[in-house]
């Protein structure tokens, strides 16, 4: 995953020996050699084969190496590279051919990927693969103003990004939330809008440096003009009201916003869009531009005389006024513009790159700028569809396709749909919960973004994701082992085996819900909840509803059968549960949840098993279930349709 | 834990109410807001509890404050520093006294220790602690030589040890794996000498900046004129033999020396020291001084011709001549030089600080330097005993003493005696395992540091450790967590139940037998197998020893039912290894271990239940006692000796 675009199978194998040697037929690269000595490491880490050579060789110094590298130039780290890569496993050599060092990388991902065992041996299988992107746009966007990522989490997601192909990290640096990178021109930024939590413009060039090494650009973003509390918390001067502000704590939309009438602004994002740019090598540099409601624009007399003045009719004729000046200053920096969609106006130059995001919550048809830009001359990239803090399953992601359905874009038009992004807003994730929000969905929205668009069997997906999302864990992402360590925290070192099963079955709160209106949850609110333990796609929920919908179709036994285990499982769970001696304020609250769900479960089993199915006890079923419907804890029963369709086919 | 010097209990609790409030009656120095804020955070963390306020406030903004912080001024970096608190926990107040903002830290990690709960509320005790350390030196020394470690490993560690009061990181820098600073004076040593595994002089500087804001000094270690084969594959001309050096890959005491008869290796050491000493605040820099044998100057004429000219009879005496001039150099930088115990020679100042090591093991009394350095005027720390990464149970390194035991010094020359280091060398530790090579182990360690040595019940120290243990996850310490990443990448992500039972009575093999002559591991080897998921001080069998010893001596049969719970348990593993479907090398390497504790608990529970002690089951049970002691897969069976008892007792 993603999948390949071309797989021809052999039948043989190569087994993998402790003198298993590589080389590369041109100059090691600083790519090659992280990516090579990494392959090594994880080769022998999950194999636990004690390699004799723990680097690649070059030509002149090995003969017969097991695997031999060539590629033809280094790659540059621009839209519509070559990506590309030829991986020959035979019996006897294994062969990779790429036109970049970034291709290379690829090759090596798939190859990991390929390792299988039998009792005795580890091996490749034999096979011809011939890959390349079908999208050069394969993004992730992390926000780090919401809850401040440090530098070890955004490289360990940049490890997971490369194992599945992605190639672009947005970093959201900036919101009313916090300003994370140092700024030398203007320290107040940093000093008074982070509580201490930045990137030194080191930490940057650092980060920056080890996405190369992995073939990722990183694309800056430093949102204006709203947004912008913890700008303007710095520098109170070229905000659009007469106030002192402060750092936000809570999620939203807010007021604060620069004022794009006043020449200062204008100076003031010139030096540090200069200083900014001068740390992302990369040649698109992100404005954002959204969710600006212009509420102290209204409020401001001369801002409304600007207006007038300028024949600005509405708010987003100033917003596009102040987007035409800031092109200006980054096109003298040589970089593209790109913004969220609200840029997208008559006057914004072609060079602009329109991030389409805005979808049904938005009131608006999803995705739907993606086209308009595309026939307006813009590139675009989607984000519509792949918001992954939403916690929405990565069935609902995967299904979402860059280019849309049934347009009517010529050729020309769709080759500026250049890919698409996954986001992952933060305002209920922290360090610790973030890889649980990105991990494993992320990884079928870049198989969308790879693969060919006929690959979409959802089962497939998700049985492949399974394998992926172990296999995270080998690069440091804890999506899965800091489960753990929330339900330690919660049960206070007791077993957390009862609340194991409860998040098999419970998901977070979806879309918007558990931080409704934003005002649920500060910034520093706990974040070591249930909820926060609890992912999209809960693992026997996922099989479960399968179980269901097989049953009520097919009504065969093996189906039956198994749904009775899930049942019997969760009628015990209470008396797990209970098991927990000292409890404290958090169980007592989730104990509900267990206690609900043992209670129906007994009922389903006593009704299946008894066939009696009187009013009394499709009544009682009925309540329960309506019971199970309340949301408890911010979290939702994830399969509570499946228990409803159960119920109704027994009571038919 | 570490246990404080007095303690009085009140009887009344205080409760934790979403309006929690801290107020600090001087200034918020950069100290006491990483510490109060980081409070607040895990408080919030640890109880599910919104807080309203995420930070503390000055005197003048808030009245009747929950917690109130008094401090006199500013603690410095430096022995002997006031490092005391007082806490008051009233019904109406808490409130925290101390000399210095350091002590303010201590009382809020002991704070954090008293939270309690029960079903409804948490709460902290009523209680009047006095605390103080016994030694000014409470130190950990990292290597990051042979396995480097990243600065969030470092951070997270940092983070452990002001949680249990240590107040020294010993950072190893360098060594003949590698050499882990970066320098701009000679940058070939961390160009060529660290395989791209090192920190930037900016990321020192921030961890010296973030152990500061915990109260922790940091020490740096240059290890010379031995460890020194990273330095001479950067720079082979100060070498003691005209050879071409490679960084080393395997472990142990190796050849290349430093020539200290060479006027360049002077003026190479006095360029890096500068620098190295410029990022390192603190008044020691470490010398390292151990362990060189001289093969390479025994070797070369040109240093025999030396040594005679200014009749220095031995190598050591050489090593003295390169010492002294050392001195000189760091005492020019306003440093005083510490070495391992090698270099307390006549002729050295009593500037220095012997950092006393050796023991058993090299043939000598254990710490035996320590006692001699403190007579012969040096302040001096202990290391013999509290070398971690050997892996012996925490209750050995719990009762050595810093102290010599029945020693002959006088008051100054206790004095002298500072305290002393755990030491975590990493030879067999990557930064995945290298936590719970650590912890919880060294908090043992830190109370025999911090505490009074009164304070020395085995038991009590063992139910405590548990809950420090456990609480160490709250800081990101994976000791715990990264078990079953592990074992998940051994079952390749099959069910590790019957895995997770043998690391609860396996235990890696300890001393040095593990790696034996250090020819079995290299730093690139895979450190993700079995062994490296079994730690010291295995769960299951520190209870299940204790309970063979309780039943032999007393015969309760609530003793032998509990152990009849573990033999049934350990009689079912192997059934529930079996259900791991798809084996794999790894695997089959491991399940002679089940094999076999389940085939001894089978037939004890039969002997034990049916008395039936025949000379055949005799000889049974003896033959496989006798096939368990076998190490198999770097593991030892931490129960053995309790089986040998039992059976024993059975037979007698």
């Amino acid at each position: 995953m993603p999948w390949p675009q071309e797989i021809t199978l052999g039948n043989s194998i190569v087994e993998v020996k402790p003198n298993f040697t590589i080389v590369v037929n041109q100059e090691i690269t600083e790519r090659i050699e992280v990516a090579t000595t990494k392959f090594l490491r994880r080769l022998s880490g999950r194999t636990g084969i004690f390699l004799e050579n723990g680097f690649a060789f070059k030509h002149s110094e090995i003969k017969n190496p097991s695997l031999e590298i060539t590629y033809k130039r280094v790659g540059n780290l621009e839209i519509n590279e070559d990506e590309s890569y030829q991986l020959n496993i035979f019996p006897t050599k294994i062969t990779i051919e790429a036109t970049t060092d970034i291709g290379v990388i690829y090759a090596l991902e798939t190859l990991l990927q390929l390792v299988d065992n039998n009792e005795t041996t580890y091996f490749f299988p034999e096979v011809i693969i011939k890959d390349f992107p079908r999208f050069t746009w394969r993004g992730l966007m992390i926000d780090v103003a919401r809850h401040f990522h440090p530098v070890d989490v955004i490289k360990r997601n940049l490890d997971a990004m490369a194992s599945v192909k992605m190639n672009v990290l947005h970093w959201h640096l900036t919101d009313d939330q916090g300003f994370r990178v140092e700024s030398k021109t203007h320290p107040k930024l940093h000093l008074l809008g982070s509580d201490g939590f930045f990137y030194t413009q080191e930490q940057i060039k650092d980060v920056v440096k080890y996405a190369g090494d992995r073939g990722i650009r990183v694309v800056p973003e430093i949102d204006v003009p709203g947004h912008a509390t913890a700008i303007l918390t710095a520098y109170p001067e070229i905000g659009s009201k007469d106030t002192i502000y402060s750092i936000e704590r809570f999620s939203g939309i807010f007021d604060p916003t620069l004022d794009p009438t006043n020449e200062k602004t204008y100076a003031f994002l010139a030096d540090l869009f200069e200083e900014i740019a001068a740390l992302f090598p990369d040649k698109y540099f992100h404005i954002g531009g959204d969710e600006n409601e212009g509420k102290h624009w209204d409020e401001n007399n001369h801002i409304q005389d600007f207006k007038r003045k300028h024949n600005l009719k509405t708010n987003h004729d100033l917003q596009t006024f102040m987007n035409i000046r800031l092109d200006t200053i980054l096109s003298k920096l040589g970089k593209n513009l790109m913004g969220w969609e609200e840029i997208m106006t008559d006057e914004m130059p072609t060079t602009a790159l329109i991030h389409s995001w805005k979808g049904v919550n938005e009131g608006v048809k999803p995705g739907s700028s993606l086209a308009t830009a595309a026939k307006n001359g813009y590139n675009t990239i989607l984000s519509n569809g792949y918001y992954v803090d939403l916690m929405q399953p990565a069935s609902e992601h995967y299904i979402v396709d860059p280019m849309p359905k049934n347009n009517t874009l010529t050729s020309e038009e769709r080759k500026r749909v250049l890919g698409g992004e996954a986001t992952m807003w933060s305002e209920l994730a922290t360090s610790e919960t973030l890889d649980s929000r990105l991990w494993p969905r992320t990884a079928a929205i870049a198989e969308r973004f790879w693969s060919s668009e006929e690959i979409k069997d959802i089962s497939s997906m998700y049985n492949r994701l399974e394998t992926i999302s172990f296999r995270l864990e080998e690069l440091g992402i804890n999506h899965i082992k800091n489960k753990a360590v929330i339900l330690r925290n919660i049960t206070n070192n007791q077993s957390i085996e009862a609340l194991e099963v409860l998040t098999k079955i419970y998901e977070p709160l979806k879309i918007y819900t558990r931080n409704k209106g934003g005002t649920e949850y500060k910034t520093y609110s706990p974040f070591t909840l249930f909820a926060d333990a609890c992912t999209a796609d809960a693992s026997d929920a996922i099989v479960f509803n399968n179980l269901v919908s097989d049953y009520i179709e097919t009504e065969n036994s093996a189906a039956k059968n198994k749904i009775l285990v899930f049942l019997n499982k969760w009628a015990k769970n209470q008396e797990q549960f209970s098991k927990i001696k000292v409890k404290n304020p958090i169980l007592k609250s989730i104990e509900p949840l267990s206690k609900n769900i043992t209670r129906i479960s007994k009922d389903l089993i006593k009704i299946i098993e008894t066939k009696e199915t009187s009013k009394a006890s499709q009544q009682s079923i009925k309540s329960q279930l309506i019971e199970l419907e309340k949301p408890l804890v911010d979290v939702e029963l994830a399969i509570l349709k499946s228990l409803e369709k159960l119920s109704s086919f027994i009571f038919e």
